[in-house]
């Protein structure tokens, strides 16, 4: 809490590459099928060309239409990161027409949003609340800011510093501008993007007054619904806490409204308590935090209960088959905890990130690449399949550019430091002090628990290496050169092989001098794990899932026969002493997958009888439980995460 | 399900009285307290002063306001039932006063609907679906009648008879007439009243329109709102199940809709059955009965599942905690299954009869009697509470018309038979092949079991005396004068005291020449028993549920300390072994109460932890159930009548 200063910078995704068999495929994936084919999703619904400004629509326009601009520029981002990583000329001139395209589009003032150029020039910055209209602006600088680390091309940028000087210009505390935000927070985060990349501090400054103004007093929501003719308690959400409007930020008790802007605005607050070094920003990401991971996550990383608000209910409400948990939302989790993550490396924060990241976030995607879910809950009755395409499409581009830069959630650097945050195959670059290193993990994570960490450098190097210890993870082992660690007889820490070893905040800290050819066995036990939820979680009383390692697992109706999952019950010590983890290659990819004996109730002598004095008997059956993300990618059919206990 | 005339009639309430501990001062309660405190209600509301057609009303008016000819007329029938058993000048002269006030209200060409009359008159007939017009006649029809039957005065039926004419003139299947009927039944078994005390045949004649026309194509609602300029397909409910009208009523295959209107419908359907000798609507009271009662009916005899609809969702879908089950729907019920019970006398229509009055029925109103439910869920988290009165008070009203007839669920007479279909101590009189016939009920029912039942004859008589053997009783014996039955050696048949006994049909039937201070001891074994949902219920599964004779048992959070109830668990084998039964004269107007372990959920560390790889352990505690129609009674807090099984 007392870290208002990040100690740790990520290494960014262009140092790091995947050569295993789990992420490596996953990412071509998103490359040569996802960013292709969302791009002929955008062109065929008009999102493309709807920046050459000639389109007709009807007024009132779908929502999802207003803010359409924003799903073409979550693409130029996607495709811009695919860009750094894999140069590819055909796909750089698609982007590169794309952004002409959009820079056309702009208008002498600075102003760009495609719907209120076109259909309603009059409501421009009327309906803030409602219309993300700096939500689609947010989005076109992330995607500007993207293409230009990407290409080092920089008229997109130099356009959306345009728009963003003109939004500087017009919303503010000074007295010639209007106290304004948007209803849906993501432009926050991107001006700090903005700020990093253009040097300019008053985007900064910008971010940091969305951030301050927003809930304060009197409400500008209310302010601008009156000045639109619009009654303020007509709002169809009836509060304003679902944009996290209802009291200002720092006096946010917990964590409210719509899942995806409360994350995508804690980012942002994230981002400033560090910019500014504010304590009170820390303080509120903190509190928030506590609240989320201790009243309203689901187990998969999901966040959000409610359909119709796509956001936050009650503390302790979290059904399984009526969760909502956006794929954005856990997209925006995992943002928001990659940043709190880089203060000072407390493995609490890379805990909620692999977890949303292999269970709620990763369901997000079939395994062919192009069809995806907006909503993920944790059972269904059998018709909950993925989509092409959505009529809101906020998900399936938000995916694939969480896949395109997906290797700067693995490691940071500090000062003396190396963190390894994620176990994957696979190779980063990065500079400690001057010196080049890299690091090199052998494993097949997250199948298997055994990384072997191979450190290159070019010469001997004195630095802390941080090795996560996963909060699924009960025992570990590690050996420095084949020497495992032992406690040293002088000090409370352990000594391996000529280095110290620490273990706090959920962290292995090897401080060693490092010579070319170190390499650490670091092996975590992977047993098959039975999860409890609290007992305030009504909907899950009596009820426990499957786990090993970080992933997730569920029944699905294809692997378990005709029965219908609610009916099975599965002994937690069935678990413990006799069920099976077999690697299935050939199966959804490549799973491994858990087998073992569950009960069935007999539902014999229940014909037409509602209710009786008997309880019902049950009988032995054999159960298999895949990865949750894998569901759906075969025949269609129920899916179930949390089981019963008990057969009656 | 061949029978299409009743073979059984019910003797009437007028003929039955109660001098027990439980119904008896209910009843009384019921004529002192409720009654008059209905009329103040409704005085206050101006529901009775709306007759004098001076009142000033907002258009659009809310929908309570548009039907409250219905709760007043409601009450009139309450009272008059009243009158009938109690004469009582002052409440005579109150009655006879609103009659006059009513009757001065009547338009000219018979019109009686004081919204229709007064604010928006150019839209009588226009909305027949949502704006409960003929519902409130059909209100008004009971009301007339009842009065009638009670005071001999014939003015009050006279004016709804000419309303009722004008109803004939202007709906019908004739090409002069308009071929509309109610989104709300409830004329269609008022006309059958009326019929009776008529004897006009026009009005059976009506209902039977009102009935066959129902969900013809062209829909008749589509082609009203088509008139008034409304577009069909914006009817708020999406589909017209919820007024039963989606396909005709002898093609509908499940129960649908809203609750109260598809009783009442039903009650009128089997009327209808038995007036016209119709074996079609038995069929489809019998196969809608049966969808009901297999699938889509609470363990307390409320129905409706859904609160958007006050109504029925998917077979096996009930919810205990947001159950709506509204107490109107299960008088409505209870006025369904008393006529399907007179065909044949099947104890499965009186089984639902007597869950319903002696659990979700009677919650409906506080032991003062002078506060209601209008939703009787099955567990509450603590919020819900009696009113006094409510903005759509259908159901106070409804519950004293019940309580002021209850004695005609009780006795039926036939050619030559006398049944007994719910016990309760008291005296009934009847007519037996043009012999009266007396009968007494000697009981501490639904507290015990036995029940003496004495005979009244002037001169020796032969009939069959047919006693019900309730669902829940597993074990019985009966006696005649001290011997108890024994098998016949030359007949399938038990002999007993000179006379035959035979057992089918959920009866006992005992066949003698009965003699004057003959008496036949019969007990029913009323262990505390154990209740189980068909596993298809999802929301019950693991579930258990505690009844004792007719009366479900629930566990409320003033008896059980400050631990949430949904926290304990109880072992359905302590049930059977160590479950103490106390009767308790002190406590909710006497009752018997249950006391045994149970076992609760020990949540010590659990404390900002919200899910974990250990289950809860659990620890034993002291559990007291109530009686479920007496909870909400004291201290207010949690109730619940589907506990765990299991600890964690």
């Amino acid at each position: 809490m007392s870290t208002i200063k990040r100690q740790l910078e990520p290494v960014p995704f262009t140092q790091v590459t995947f050569d295993d068999g789990f992420w490596a495929p996953r990412l071509e994936r998103n490359r040569t099928v996802t960013i292709p084919h969302l791009y002929r999703q955008l062109e065929a619904t008009g999102r493309i060309s709807a920046f050459d400004l000639n389109f007709q629509r009807p007024v009132p326009a779908p929502i999802v239409l207003i803010f359409g601009d924003s799903d073409p520029a979550k693409w130029i981002e996607a495709a811009s990161y695919s860009l750094a990583t894999h140069p590819d000329p055909a796909l750089d001139a698609l982007v590169d027409s794309f952004a002409d395209k959009i820079i056309h589009a702009q208008q002498p003032d600075g102003y760009l949003n495609t719907h209120f150029i076109v259909t309603q020039p009059e409501m421009r910055w009327r309906n803030l609340r409602d219309w993300h209209e700096l939500y689609c602006a947010g989005h076109l600088i992330e995607g500007a800011v993207a293409h230009y680390q990407a290409t080092g091309e920089r008229k997109l940028l130099e356009a959306l510093s345009r728009y963003a000087d003109l939004i500087d210009a017009t919303f503010g505390s000074e007295p010639d501008k209007t106290r304004g935000y948007c209803g849906h927070p993501e432009i926050e985060l991107a001006l700090v993007k903005l700020y990093h990349a253009t040097q300019n501090p008053r985007y900064l400054k910008l971010a940091t007054y969305f951030v301050d103004e927003r809930g304060q007093q009197p409400n500008y929501f209310d302010q601008e619904a009156q000045a639109r003719g619009d009654d303020p308690a007509k709002f169809w959400a009836k509060t304003y806490e679902y944009c996290q409007a209802h009291v200002p930020v720092r006096e946010q008790k917990k964590i409210v409204g719509h899942a995806v802007r409360a994350v995508y605005l804690l980012s942002a607050v994230t981002d400033l308590a560090h910019e500014n070094s504010d304590p009170t920003l820390r303080e509120t990401s903190e509190r928030l935090w506590n609240n989320l991971v201790t009243r309203r996550l689901y187990l998969t990383g999901g966040i959000g209960a409610a359909h119709n608000t796509e956001g936050f209910t009650q503390d302790y409400d979290l059904p399984d088959e009526t969760a909502y948990a956006e794929t954005c939302a856990t997209i925006g989790l995992m943002l928001w905890n990659h940043r709190m993550l880089q203060f000072s490396g407390e493995s609490k924060y890379a805990d909620v990130l692999e977890r949303a990241l292999y269970n709620g976030f990763l369901s997000g995607v079939s395994l062919d690449g192009a069809h995806f879910f907006y909503e993920n809950p944790l059972a269904s009755a059998g018709h909950h399949h993925r989509q092409g395409w959505y009529t809101c499409p906020c998900c399936p581009p938000n995916i694939a550019r969480t896949l395109a830069s997906l290797g700067k959630f693995f490691y940071s650097t500090g000062a003396n430091d190396l963190w390894v945050h994620l176990y994957g195959q696979g190779t980063a670059q990065m500079q400690l002090n001057g010196q080049e290193v890299s690091l090199r993990q052998v494993t097949k994570y997250p199948w298997e628990g055994d990384v072997r960490v191979e450190i290159g450098v070019a010469s001997p190097q004195r630095f802390t290496l941080h090795l996560r210890v996963p909060e699924w993870c009960e025992r570990w082992r590690v050996a420095v050169n084949g020497e495992h660690a032992s406690r040293s007889v002088s000090s409370e820490q352990l000594a391996v092989n000529g280095g110290q070893l620490s273990v706090n905040d959920g962290y292995i800290h090897l401080t060693r001098d490092w010579q070319p050819g170190d390499a650490v066995e670091y092996n975590m036990a992977m047993p098959t794990q039975t999860v409890w939820a609290n007992p305030a979680v009504r909907a899950l009383q009596g009820r426990m899932a499957l786990r090993r390692g970080p992933i997730v697992y569920c029944l699905e109706g294809v692997d378990n026969g005709e029965i219908m999952l609610d009916r099975i019950a599965i002994d937690p010590q069935q678990v413990a002493n006799e069920f099976q983890v077999e690697h299935r290659e050939d199966l959804l990819g490549g799973v491994s997958i858990l087998r073992g004996k569950g009960k069935v109730v007999d539902e014999s002598g229940w014909e037409d009888t509602l209710y009786r004095s008997q309880p019902s008997s049950s009988k032995s059956i054999d159960v298999t439980a895949i990865p949750y993300f894998a569901w759906d990618n075969r025949t269609s059919g129920e899916m179930r995460i949390w089981m019963r206990t008990r057969g009656t």
